[in-house]
């Protein structure tokens, strides 16, 4: 089954017909957290185990800088490094998280010690890290391109939480405002870049498959939480328990 | 907070306390495999997931073996990996689970390419293999230990699924009955490996831990399978479906 050579145009329709089919806003845990359907304990262990995901985002991001091979190349992904670890104490994406976690009344030095995480949350954020240390260039930059379908999550998340949920101010969601612009400036650059860089059909399945396992980890992570905190809501054995945190 | 030293035979008791709370035959999926509570689907979806544990046993161990000083150790450790890939074609304990994914009605070529797999289960597998790679000896036969309590749950397993499955044939269960001796063999050196070898309490503390991880792989492999394909039964896309199968 030899795959035909996708003109750049059709990769890319290729890419978002996958992130149509795949991307986790279609995952019913989203769903039920946007549309209010969860109580406070529940968006709480969103938000304590998605804080794993975001504080691995720069270790993830400088495993691939330190293998690119251009000062371009490295300037470009090094923004991505700005851009969740700040300038100065307190900035940056992950900061930001962490107001979210705090106006959660999640308490912070529990929040970071990553005591209560679900061990999958664990094993998927660290499959992200180790496929980006381990594959190809091309396809650690194209597992970034979950970003292209990010700005709609995100419209759709804020939104939504503010209007159903009377614990979520738009200073605990602050996180999420500069996504809107960085992600798609990061995603214009990563399609651009295997766009441009997938020249065979192996390449170009590479690219495909690397954005199915980007997914494949985010939609992961929101089967366990959804099994462990709401349906049928069995919290395994370590894992954060809200009446007891 | 500094925990005391524990003497050898507290440090057992310690471990086998952490069985006690965390080790997967608890699991709510396990205890409706041997109760006869699964359809033969069910039961197809466990058998291909596990498929990948089983499969990455002996590259965990060779990767502990290639890590292991003395040859002593090293012939210990050695015997793993003939109990899981045998002397010869059609022998080895995988090869033996390859018999109950055929007995199943799972087309072979199938099961080896993993293409059926869920994402929770190879993210959860590849940390441990990571795990028994980045840590250290002690902590990497320690995470081993989980054997200490498997003789229990493979007579429970065997027995109940012969009991109450047609499908289920004492050929088909093959892989089992080899792991009543050797399991208890291969976990006998390990807990006496690390009596004698975690002489500091943070030692003992990270063999402990190292129990506790390994708990959670187990564990975090059937809330994904329980979640997938039973309760809420909401499989992930790309994953194994049975009518398509």
């Amino acid at each position: 089954m030899s795959a035909p050579l996708l003109s750049p145009d059709e990769l890319e329709a290729a890419l978002r017909a996958i992130g149509a089919e795949r991307y986790h806003n279609l995952h019913p845990f989203h769903r039920a957290l946007h549309d209010g359907r969860l109580n406070r304990a529940q968006v709480q262990a969103w938000a304590l185990n998605r804080y794993y995901y975001q504080a691995s985002i720069p270790a993830k991001d400088a495993t691939l800088l330190a293998r690119l091979p251009t000062a371009e190349l490295r300037r470009e992904w090094r923004r991505r490094l700005v851009d969740h670890d700040g300038d100065a104490p307190g900035t940056g994406g992950v900061a930001r998280w962490l107001k979210l976690t705090d106006g959660l009344g999640l308490d912070r030095a529990y929040v970071e010690s990553l005591e209560g995480l679900l061990p999958a949350t664990r094993f998927a954020v660290d499959a992200y890290v180790a496929f980006v240390r381990d594959r190809s260039i091309l396809e650690a930059i194209a597992s970034s391109l979950t970003e292209l379908f990010s700005p709609t999550i995100i419209s759709e998340r804020v939104a939504g939480m503010l209007r159903h949920y009377d614990f979520i101010t738009p200073e605990t969601l602050a996180y999420f405002k500069p996504r809107l612009t960085q992600a798609p400036r990061d995603s214009d650059f990563a399609l651009g870049y295997v766009k441009e860089h997938a020249r065979t059909p192996e390449q170009q399945q590479a690219v495909l498959d690397a954005l199915k396992f980007k997914c494949g980890v985010l939609w992961a992570m929101l089967d366990e939480l959804e099994y462990a905190y709401v349906n049928p809501g069995r919290i395994p054995p370590g894992a954060f328990r809200p009446d007891a945190a």
